[in-house]
């Protein structure tokens, strides 16, 4: 198996960007990442995308983008997962380039989720549970989270208050991010009086319904160079790709408080790279509700069960922190355009690992983890990577 | 890179199969396939399905199929690329096992068309297109076929019949496949009589809408026999894998008569397998509409352009013509479930290459080529198989 390498990365900012289709979203991703490799062509586009099919009545998407990006010829198929299909077309891309199909991949995700006419964003994200089982009834995804961060709670005797730090940290971060969509700092205050959006969980909980675009170059490790003497940035390592589900109706698991795909998938990134939890310099981990990052920092080992708050009140998960999270504003700050958010964490992270995070720049990482999560838990896929 | 064979089938009958869900349909598939392969898990799922975010509001489709069949822990991806959804699922199950991602693998489709409430199946069909330059306009894809058929006849002087031997072949093959829709042959006169769809598309030239599930298991080749011990049937190896997209839009084509990505694909192929079209023992091919049929042909080296109708015309296309095509139905008579199709072909590809089709069976064939065709031609996946 051919190791893989990312030599060059582009993304949108994230926003209402009501102005522009999705296929202008993911153009510029694209063109910004083929630029920074120097490529004219590719062999193929691997395309994240969750809600197109729904929300903007075009399928057929990934062959639109390659075509709107001039990319004829090639191959194209779009990976849906849920908010997990940004990974999943990572690892989809990362095959084909492991296993010689191809030499030059494109991997990107895009989602457009707002100014869609006469469509209902929140009904279109519930598409990721159980249609039959779990929308039927008029679950929505805050209210799944909202669920499951009340027993955390209870389980744990854990105050409303517990999970401020995880959102307080994403808005520290976002405030320095160009890209993100809410660049302003919040305080312990602003987290307290956030209207609720679904007991307990409230605005400052929860990410935002946006679009946005990000897009990677793939090649084999052997010839990055060729692809990189252009810019500054040098390649990043694909050391580890992994991925896992469960069920997806949260009601089928023995306990919905552990996120035993992310414990799968982990454990086997951990043993592809050859390191432990100790290795890890910074994580990109999903965050679409503060829940979440408590549940997968959990799941992957870095705090023991009903803990994983703690790292945000204690403030381990700061850029200076012991585990980096969230560092260019994650899900919440950076913003949640759902098929393209694996792809924005691990340009993210290149960006962290080649010294190009500018004022959010995490000191010296060799080796960073980005965690995608699809519905809740049902599909979750991890990635390390190394310079 | 490793070789890669198939080493379990399974389809469920096409049809109107309003008892059941799209998850129902698609265990059958797979359940038959794993039992054929006596495998009882698998690394990873790979599901083409086009419609059923925009159709059944449901996404992270693989997820809750890998889940309804009781595969958990493993990954599963929904592959999406229009009606070619099947055959770039299969590319991609192809890549995980050749580059040792995974060891077993299963490549499944599934599409429920029909008792959707308060959904619109056109309008569905339709997202394959471009939803802002070609569905705004009211195009259907029934609608576009038959400007590439009225243009057809026009520039090659080609009466309206000159296409009924593909769908009389069709439908003679079909009446022999017990999982096919339609299993009663045509004559001339039903054809000339049948009602029109869309001038000059008849009903008789047109695929179905329609339910279905087909699924393989893959292995590596030099493991195969591990898995087929328990069944009579031997294992079939991929000889060939390859993709190609077009412009999404009929209208930015340069010459909308001729599928350059059936040429590029069907090229790679030939190449990959070390085959000229000579060595082709039977074709299964993209049959939506009797038009693809005669274009796929052409593009494809077996016929000159202009004259793809003629092998339907001289019946070199039936079991023991010179090119049997459709042999188990084809999209005309076995139906096409869009997202399945690509699968279904390959299904009955390996029955062919197995001395398993029955009163269909083609003379020892020893090559089969199958061609999977997403829109009017914009993605197009042509895999070749051999014993």
């Amino acid at each position: 198996m051919r190791s893989v390498s990312i030599v060059g990365i582009g993304q949108s900012p994230v926003g209402e960007l009501w102005n522009q289709s999705a296929r202008q979203i993911a153009y510029r991703a694209i063109a910004a990442a083929m630029a920074e490799a120097s490529v004219e062509r590719a062999d193929a586009l691997f395309l994240g995308n969750m809600l197109s099919g729904n929300l903007l009545d075009q399928e057929h998407l990934a062959t639109l983008v390659a075509d709107f990006c001039g990319l004829r010829g090639i191959e194209a198929a779009k990976i849906e997962a849920a908010c997990a299909s940004g990974g999943a077309a990572l690892r989809i891309g990362a095959m084909a380039v492991a296993s010689g199909f191809h030499d030059v991949v494109i991997v990107a995700g895009v989602e457009k989720m707002t100014d869609t006419v006469g469509k209902d964003t929140t009904a279109g994200l519930a598409t990721a549970a159980d249609a039959e089982y779990e929308a039927l009834h008029g679950v929505s995804f805050v209210g799944l989270n909202a669920l499951l961060m009340q027993r955390y709670m209870y389980e744990y005797d854990v105050p409303l208050d517990a999970f401020a730090g995880f959102s307080i940290n994403a808005h520290r971060n976002g405030a320095h991010n160009p890209n993100a969509m809410f660049q302003e700092a919040i305080n312990r205050d602003d987290y307290l009086k956030a209207p609720l959006i679904a007991t307990p969980i409230n605005m400052m909980d929860s990410s935002p319904v946006c679009d946005g675009a990000a897009a990677l170059v793939l090649a084999p490790t052997e010839r990055a160079h060729e692809f990189t003497r252009g810019h500054h940035r040098g390649a990043v390592q694909i050391l580890a790709s992994a991925s896992a589900n469960d069920t997806i109706a949260v009601h089928d698991r023995r306990d919905p408080l552990f996120l035993q795909a992310a414990e799968i998938s982990s454990e086997k990134a951990y043993r592809q790279a050859g390191v432990t939890t100790d290795d890890i310099d910074l994580f990109e981990l999903h965050d679409a509700f503060t829940i979440m990052s408590a549940l997968s920092l959990e799941a992957c080992g870095f705090a023991r069960r009903g803990e994983g708050w703690r790292m945000a009140q204690e403030d381990q998960i700061g850029i200076h922190g012991r585990l980096p999270i969230s560092t260019m504003g994650g899900l919440k700050s950076r913003g949640h355009p759902v098929g393209a958010t694996g792809v924005y964490q691990i340009v993210e992270l290149a960006q962290q690992l080649t010294g190009a995070a500018g004022a959010n720049q995490v000191a010296n990482p060799r080796i960073g983890m980005a965690q995608n999560i699809g519905g809740s838990g049902a599909t979750i896929v991890t990635h390390i990577l190394g310079v």
